[in-house]
């Protein structure tokens, strides 16, 4: 196995809590690790562009392997020499395996141990997905780290259905990993694990011991924040990652809210994607702390109408430093398409200078 | 009169035709013409933010009193000192007076030598508009260069229709110079004169005589551009623009094909403005330059889906810069929000590129 251009380092450890700093080595640069990740779906950050990204300090966004599948295709995307040039993006890419979607969005047809069957939710098609394919179409997306396909069940599915669920998608992870290490360009990209087991902590015990001993490059909690509350999330985030070596980065799939995050960073997570920060943009919500307090507030309000002030008055993105909450207000109402671009940089800019302000602490709280 | 802060230079005359070279000063700053003017109708020229203008090299945007004193209304521009503040433009701006949008988006109640009455477009209620109340809407927003509340008729209204509505015209410009005139920061603004007289060149040579007459500080030809057609339009332009004095800035209102630019600016025009580059972009159709010949293409196209060229290959714009007509269509299939604004960015910049490559021209023109 030649991994050579990837590598985890832990560069600090708090000595107050699990929270660390680390520098994950890639192809496309290095990542300063705990990290927000952007989400472009269908590789492209919704209403943003990659120069808006980098100037409020991205490091790597995730995009995500069944919509590209979908669209625009492994073809297009072959022809390209992958994703990284066909979007104009030049820093790292995680992209996810696909399975949440094929799970959430398409119609599912039948799940075996062999495969997944299931219809586009775009025109219908039938498409079968096997753990092989799902690598074979990352190595055309050319992200810097990959996921494996993985079941992905609904929140409140029994106990035995999970269980048997577990070793289904740890025999599917384990073809993944053969599959990514039976290629050339294998040192071109890192296969992380996802670890699964629904609400039961022994089920997710189960799941990370069977996937550490297969030794991915990294380790992902999935199937959390899908609705079963803060309380069972946190309680399921603190135990799992206790079956993660330390030496591995830690990735929690789909968690945004600014507190989630400074939650599972004290409980040494490294990584973190969310549609979060763009989707509420888009429907007007902003992210801003009031009176010391984590909030998410409408733009649309009246009492806005002649407010000078910037969506937070502490942040520094783009759209803070440069508009008032009125003016904003008045394009939202107006339904001028900047409305969401400029209110998406600020909610992805606020959970990055978030993250920034707690690797801060931790530096300090890792001091001899 | 104080207008110490605004002048107009023809520095350069072509020889070969009636095209030349200017320099138009205003308080925030100077604008070399002839020059194209995105529209930010609201205070955002729809889809892109103002550092994507400023990048492209725009000069001066518009934006329309109409829409602006329904939304956000002169409360707030004043709360906010005008529009420059509020939108973050630091550059010139004119806005136009509103006439054209009163006459064509607003269900006209009554029109009289003293006022217009109009329903709004957006909720129905009644208002009243004067050329004196113009002009202090227009103090409000703060543009550099402001219009003249004019009367804008259908293009096939009879001659003795026209020949009164022009003597309207007229005697709402004079109210409008006046107001202008009489108020302290009188430095600060430019009043144009809208020169109007339908399809008739007569009518259009009176109506430009008597406000030539008044002394404006620039003169626009309006009403223009309204389904007349090119040959109509182009012999309006090329005989109005004679009566229009050489040492004035000529302004054609709402022309942006790129084959009119390049006609207008051979006749002498200095200025244009219209909403044809955004409002293509965002229904998918982009300028570009084939073969010689200008042509307005759609993005969505299943030819572009392996092409790898940007969507004008002389063009020197970030979204050719830095795009693919396969990306640019992806993104669009998608709905994703971006795909308006690259779009967008390549539409307004193109017609800016067009107008530099004739100037360059003109200044060869020039030469003894």
């Amino acid at each position: 196995m030649n991994q050579t251009q990837f590598s985890f380092t832990v560069t600090q450890q708090s000595k107050t809590s699990k929270a660390r700093l680390g520098v994950l080595k890639t192809p496309h640069g290095d990542i300063e690790t705990p990290v927000f990740m952007p989400v472009g779906t269908l590789g492209s950050v919704k209403a943003m562009l990659p120069e808006m990204l980098l100037n409020e300090g991205a490091q790597i966004i995730l995009a995500n392997t069944y919509h590209l599948y979908l669209r625009p295709g492994v073809e297009v995307l072959d022809s390209f020499g992958g994703l990284h040039e066909f979007m104009n993006w030049h820093k790292p890419i995680l992209t996810d395996s696909g399975g949440f979607q094929v799970f959430s969005l398409g119609q599912l047809n039948k799940v075996t141990d062999h495969s997944v069957i299931f219809r586009s939710h775009l025109d219908g098609s039938l498409i079968e997905l096997t753990p092989e394919k799902v690598i074979q179409i990352q190595q055309s997306i050319g992200a810097d780290i990959i996921m494996p396909l993985d079941e992905c069940l609904p929140p409140d599915v029994s106990k035995d259905v999970v269980a048997k669920s577990i070793k289904r998608t740890t025999s599917w992870e384990r073809r993944c990993l053969e599959q990514h290490l039976n290629k050339p360009g294998i040192h071109k990209q890192a296969l992380f694990a996802i670890i699964q087991g629904g609400m039961y902590e022994d089920l997710r015990e189960e799941s990370a011991k069977d996937l550490v001993a297969l030794d991915f490059f990294g380790y992902a909690i999935g199937g959390l924040s899908v609705g079963e509350g803060k309380d069972s999330m946190y309680r399921l985030i603190q135990s799992t990652v206790d079956h993660i070596p330390q030496t591995k980065p830690r990735y929690l799939m789909g968690v945004g809210e600014p507190v989630d995050l400074e939650y599972a960073i004290s409980q040494g997570i490294d990584m973190f994607d969310c549609v979060l920060p763009t989707r509420l943009a888009r429907h007007g919500a902003f992210f801003s702390k009031v009176d010391g307090m984590e909030v998410t507030s409408s733009i649309k309000k009246k009492e806005y109408e002649f407010d000078k002030t910037p969506l937070d008055v502490n942040c520094n993105c783009y759209t803070c430093r440069s508009y008032s909450k009125a003016y904003l207000r008045h394009l939202w109402r107006n339904k001028e398409l900047s409305a969401m671009t400029l209110m998406s940089i600020h909610n992805v800019s606020y959970l990055m200078q978030l993250v920034k302000a707690v690797k801060k602490k931790i530096l300090q709280e890792s001091k001899p």
